[in-house]
This record gives C-alpha cells, sequence and structure tokens, in this order.
C-alpha cells in the first residue's frame, strides 16, 4: 500500500493544516491500495449514495481509526497516507451490516477503530521478517472479535434472540453484593477458584510483593467489572470473576513486569485490560464450538497484541 | 527430509534426462522421509496394489507437483530429491478418498498439487528462521481447504445431498446480466455493498488512479466470476460479487503494488486472485461454525502466502 | 516474568538445597508474575484452604513441571525463578476442575507438566524475534488439548455419557489380531491406506532405506499402539492405523533427520510420537466441527513443537 508518487508524500509530510481530514479520506480509498486524493472521494461519495448508514459508518470508522493514530504517535507521514484509516472504515460498515444501527453500535465503531490501530501494528511487527504487509486483517480479526462476541453482551446485541449467554437478561441488574464479589473472585478466578476470600488472600499476597503489583491487580478487577457492565455481560458471570480474571493478568503483566512505570504506559496498560476482557465472549463462543474453554487465552493474546504494537507507538515504552 | 548420501546429490544435480520421472517417484518416498529411488518404487507399487486409484492419484499428484515446482523455477536439486512432490502424492490420494473418482477430483489433483508447491515455499519462508521444515503440513493445507469446500460448489461435490450453499443447485445457469452485475458488484462487494453502480463507481475511481489499476482490478473481478463459475459456485452469488471481491483485491494488491510489472508476475497474480476466489467457500463454512464471517480473509490469506512464497520462485520479482 | 531483585537471583543460582521445592512454590506465585516466596506460599495455602482437591492438584503440577525442566536441562536460575513451574500448576487444577478426582487424572497431570516444559520452549523461541514471552499460553494448549481429547478415550473419560469416539467402549479389548495389523496399517495409513500388507511392504522399503529408518518407524509404531491402548482408544481405530501413523513419522523424522543418534534424542523422539499419537483425538474433534480431516497434522504439529524447544534443552541435539 505505499505506493504514491514521491511529490504526494513530500507535500503530505508538510503537515497541510486539513491533514486530520484529508488522511481519513485517503484511509477509504487504501480499501483499495490506492493513496489518491480523488479515488477517496469518489468512493466515500458512492458509500454515501449506496445508502447514509454506509457513508456514515465508512466515515466515522474512517476518521476514528485516524485519530487514534495521531493520539498513539504513529508516524505522520505513514497515516497522511492513509494507511491508519482503510481498517476503520471498513469495520464500521461490517459493524453497521452485521450489529444494526443502533448507540451501540457507533461506540463500537470507536472502540473498534482504536483496536484496527494496534492490531495494524501487531500485525506489522509479526510480518516485517516476511515483507508482508498487514493489509486489511486488523479488519477481519477486530471485526471478527466484535460480531461473535456481541450476542452474548446485553448492551451490544438488539437481535430477535435475547443474549447468547444469558437468557435472564433484563433482570435486577449488578448488585452491591455482586460487585464487591466481582472485584476479589476477579483474581482467584486466576486459578479458576470462585471463592471471594481467596482473592483476598491472593491480592495481599501480591501486596506483599511489591505494592505497585497489588494496585495494578485492583485496577485490572475494576476495568473488568466495569467493561463487562457496560457491554451487558451477564450479572452472575460477572460477579463470579469469569469476565474480568483476564483483565487482572494483563494488568499486572503490562503495568509492572512489561512497560516502564509512566502515565501513557498506565493508561495503555487499562486501555488493554478492557480489550482482554471483551475479548472473553468471543473466545467462549468460539471455544464451545468444539468443547474447549477460555482458559487465559484472552490474557495472552491480548498482551502479545499490544506489546508486540509497541515499538510503533513511541509514546509507549516497554522496561530494560 | 535434506536425506541423501552426497554421491547421490552429486548424480542428481546433472539433471539426468529422466529427471523429471525419477524426481516424481523420490517424492513418494518423500512421504516418509526417503530419496532413495528403490523406496519410492516399492511404496509406489504398494499403492498400486492397494487399489488402483490409490496409485493412480499418488502418481498424478506427485508427477503434478513436480511439473509445478519445475515451471516455477524451484531450485533443481531441491526437486531432483523428491522434495518437491511428496506432499502433492498424499493430496491426490486424499482428494480421491473424500471426494471420489470424478473428472472434477482430476482437476483438483492438478490444482492441488500446483498449490502444494506454493504453500510449501510459503511455509519453509515462515520456518526458516526456527529452522524448521515444512514437512507434509501443505497437503494438510491444501487439502483441508479443498475438502471443507468442495460441498458448496456444484461442480466439485458429487455426493448424495445437494451443495451446501445453493439448495437450488441445478437451476438455469448464469444470465447476461448475472455477469454484469457479477463484474460490477465484486468491486462494490469489497466495502459490503451489493450494488452494481456502485461497483462502476469504484472501478472508474480506481481507474483514475492509474489505467493498471482499473486494468487489474477489472481482471481479477473476470477470474473471480470464471472459477466461481468453473467450480459450480451458486449462481445468485456470483451476480451479487460474493465470490469475486477478494480475486479483486489479490489482483490490485498482487499486480500493482506488490509485484513488478512483467507477465510472468501477471500469470502468478491472476493464479492468486483465483486461489482466494476458490478459498472464500472453505473459509465461510469454517467461519458459520462460530457464528463468525468471511470478510477479506480470503484475499488476506492468499496475498500472505503467495508473496511469502515469492523468494523460492526465481521468475516472480517483488517491487522495490 | 523475569521480575525479581538482583540479590533474590544472586541466592537463587547459589543453588540451594531446597531449591526443588522452593522453585515449584515461586511457580504457583509466577502464574501472577511473582518470584517472591512468600507470594507462593500464601497462594498456595488460599488453594489448599479453596479445597484439598484445588491444593493437590496445583502441587503436583508445579512439582512435575519443575522436575520436568530440571531433566530437560534447562537453565537453573529460570527454574529457580518459578518460570517452569506456573504452566504445569494450572494445568494441574484446570484438568481436576475440567476431568474429575480420578486416577487418570494425576497421570494426565504428570503427563500435562512434562508437556508445559516443552510448550513453554516452544513459545519462547517462536515468541523471542518479537520479545513476547510465551505467559500462561502453554497452560492454555497443553489443557486445551487434553480436555478436548479426553472424551475421545475411555480410560481417560469418566462422564455420565460414554466415549465420543466409541459407543462400543467396554468390549473385549484388544486381540492379537488387532495387534499385529495396528503394527503395520500404522505404517500404511501414512498415506490413507488401511491395509497391513501394504504396510509391510513400505516398512521393507524403509529398512532399505536404512536399518535405522526401518527401526524408528518400527518404534513409531510401538509408541501408537501403546499409547492409544493406555487412553483406552476405540480397538477397531488401533487396528485400522487411525492413531499410530503420526507417531511413525515422527519417529522417523525426529529419529533419523532431524536429531542425532544418541540415548537422550531418542528418548525425547518417542515421547514426541507418543504425543503425536494423543494429540489425534483433540484434533479430530476439532476438525469434525467444520468437516476437517485430522490428516497428518499432529505428526506436523509435534515435530514443530518438540524441535522449535530443542535450544533449550542441552542434552537434546539437532542434527547438521
Amino acid at each position: 500500500m505505499p505506493v504514491a508518487e514521491p511529490d504526494v508524500i513530500a507535500k503530505l509530510q508538510k503537515k497541510e493544516p486539513a491533514g486530520f481530514l484529508l488522511a481519513s479520506v485517503r484511509g477509504v480509498g487504501q480499501v483499495d491500495f490506492q493513496p489518491l486524493l480523488w479515488t477517496g472521494v469518489l468512493i466515500l461519495g458512492s458509500l454515501w449514495g449506496a445508502g447514509w448508514e454506509y457513508g456514515l459508518f465508512a466515515t466515522l470508522g474512517a476518521l476514528s481509526a485516524t485519530a487514534a493514530a495521531y493520539l498513539l504517535g504513529v508516524d505522520r507521514s505513514n497515516i497522511a497516507l492513509g494507511l491508519q484509516g482503510f481498517s476503520g472504515c471498513l469495520t464500521g460498515i461490517a459493524l453497521w451490516v452485521y450489529l444494526g444501527n443502533h448507540g451501540s453500535t457507533y461506540v463500537l465503531t470507536l472502540v473498534g477503530a482504536v483496536m484496527c490501530v494496534v492490531i495494524n501494528a501487531t500485525l506489522t511487527a509479526f510480518l516485517a521478517p516476511y515483507k508482508l504487509n498487514a493489509m486489511t486483517a486488523p479488519f477481519c480479526i477486530v471485526t471478527a472479535v466484535m460480531v461473535i462476541g456481541a450476542p452474548s453482551y446485553g448492551r451490544l446485541w438488539h437481535g430477535a434472540t435475547p443474549p447468547a449467554a444469558d437468557p435472564t437478561y433484563g433482570g435486577s441488574g449488578l448488585t452491591w453484593s455482586d460487585l464487591w464479589r466481582a472485584f476479589f473472585t476477579n483474581v482467584s478466578q486466576v486459578f479458576l477458584v470462585d471463592e471471594w476470600w481467596v482473592g483476598l488472600v491472593m491480592l495481599v499476597a501480591l501486596t506483599l510483593a511489591g505494592w505497585r503489583v497489588g494496585l495494578f491487580a485492583a485496577a485490572g478487577s475494576i476495568v473488568g467489572i466495569l467493561v463487562a457492565w457496560a457491554f451487558g455481560a451477564p450479572d452472575a458471570q460477572i460477579a463470579n470473576g469469569i469476565f474480568g480474571y483476564n483483565a487482572v493478568l494483563v494488568s499486572i503483566g503490562m503495568g509492572t513486569v512489561f512497560l516502564a512505570a509512566t502515565a501513557w504506559n498506565c493508561v495503555y496498560t487499562l486501555i488493554a485490560a478492557g480489550a482482554a476482557t471483551a475479548l472473553t465472549a468471543s473466545l467462549t463462543t468460539l471455544f464451545d464450538t468444539f468443547g474447549g474453554h477460555t482458559f487465559t487465552w484472552p490474557f495472552n493474546l491480548t498482551t502479545w497484541a499490544f506489546m508486540a504494537a509497541v515499538p510503533f507507538f513511541p509514546k509507549i515504552l516497554r522496561t530494560g
């Protein structure tokens, strides 16, 4: 996709005032490998013509991904060529097609676009030794995770049948007792144990090893609860720690072992903890089809993805 | 599998007159890691003894793969040791066992043997940093794709039940209207849009970016239609662009971005476009089992496979 | 996970007398990335508190994995930090949770812990170029294989329903005729042929290529029969060679091509042959869900895993 005449690249690197909008439009054309502005304009126009929702979600996806790339500090000339926006553009369209025009789909488009930028960096790192390009694989991965996972989450799923994981969805909601039990079982479920006091002892054991360790474990547990609640995961499963133990592991690992102690790294770690939580439903659905189990796959996969992506985000710093 | 006494290798590199046949027979023995001619002869003989169809498909597979390796310019001494024929040999046998003795199975054996040579190169590239050997994995991958995909294609599937994707198979066939709609929707489906005029506008946008871009997009679309029709994909899905959009992307990407503008590269690109089309049914079946979707996976996977294999095919040249 | 103050590491490398036990306890804490002894003690204590079976299987898993790492010659300071025990610990717990407290589960915990050490080395090799850590992925992989495969094996499965692959389980057992047919069909099934005399001819062809080749083929076939019988695979499938052909290939490949001729390598090869046999049921279950087949995947995957791990086991030596 690095197809552009030298003078185009030169102009792009001058940081045009309207650079952000131009990069987003170029992102639409880059789905078809084209950085030419007019190609992007024409394709985006035809999408709006095909239906306003096609146009709107394509635009939102491309804008969000491009903005996320700026925030994460991705190389500017790469952004300007539209190379960060195209998977976000496709993700927006696909989420609308498969999940419908609901408030939650707009949020997922935003979140999905950010994840496309991360996964693009991940795949670029993995494929570099083989001189291969990530192409639209970030879109394929991010959208697959979301579309497969959505039916398990009450607030994301608006289909005719109730959410897959929770036939009782729409009940009384999380109670205070659910919340504090979840906070501790998120720690104990790392060892497949559903006992809040075991989680409490483990949290003490972790704090003994270092106050930062205990802090990140607790923060991961809270992020796990927040994301699972926001997506509408089943109350009982949240209370049992099913949705939060991967967030705890991601948070300890990235927060205290793999990344340096900076504010940016902290934000990056908590985003990863949230991503691991969200990933739980998709993987559970996947493994269910052949009798497998989720175990700590969300933790491992998310940590690998976010850590492999680090070299492309100058604000995020590895330890050592 | 590089087991051979030095003098054997020396002899092999002298390009014996009967080199092609000897290499194919050695390919049968290489399934069991043996380059010795008599081991190959004895094993091949026992296969013919087990049943003429075992012998015939094993022979066809080994011959086709060895021939494909010659055509693609694979290193001669590697071919002579039988290292290009063994996955083709197994592919021939397995296609007969799972798809039956039909005209289409002979064609698939030929196609599958070619794909084994490509995927062998792909895996060799991916595994080289870890000093691992591709072994029989090309056979496992190629045959899996074909056996899983075949029930979706009317002309490849001769089972008792009708093709999976098309209960109405055996209808009136593709009409002229289906064909031109497919030509354009193959371009618009890249963005999940099923509107021929959107595809037309996008084709114009691509041609604006360069006449070669427009040409390869159109060529990819035609290859997509041809392969889907030849395999007997459902008419309605061909007309809606479901089988062709990946071929369009492969054709633009490999034809105008990743490979130089040569005749050999053009042929290689169009073969890849056809492979992406054929791959669509298997991936759709796979993703269906857990609620996923095909998206642009056939494009990404096929392009990665064909591009990673390039270093082993001296006639195929990367850009830059 | 290499989090430890320099003085702790220094002490650990002094090879404390109780080093093996301390390393195992540290392994429990390393599930949460912590090498601190007291963190491990507290967590292990809470597991015993949660239920004696939690505590017992966690302890057995951590001890077995640590012992296996010593036997395989893994770097001592790495072992001392608990970095070899944590996946084994989790594997023990998960096998008890999903397969129940039976004699066979104790054996699987031991076997699984050994496999965790191997797969940890494999993943470490694969992830090193990307500066990623294997984390708990060995646990996820090994336990998934065992839990998905167990329902196919009569001696491993104690659920209410009979073993998946064999509704007639509990019959008369393997006869002498089954055994010698299995010995030969294990060789012929490499080519998808279920004829004992074809296997005999092929064994002759292999011996022709070298007596060691014939010997390892025969040894692989015997290991395949032993493991399949010990796990309680269906008699008819053992006799038809379904469970043994991958062991034959692993044994020839690792025994005569990839590894040097030493006693340690021979043991390592035969363990790999057994692993490939055991892997057959899981992969068959996996591929069944979307209409795929096992082919020689167990051979390829097992050989890749065991060979990629070699650099971490100083007693195992590659050829060349």
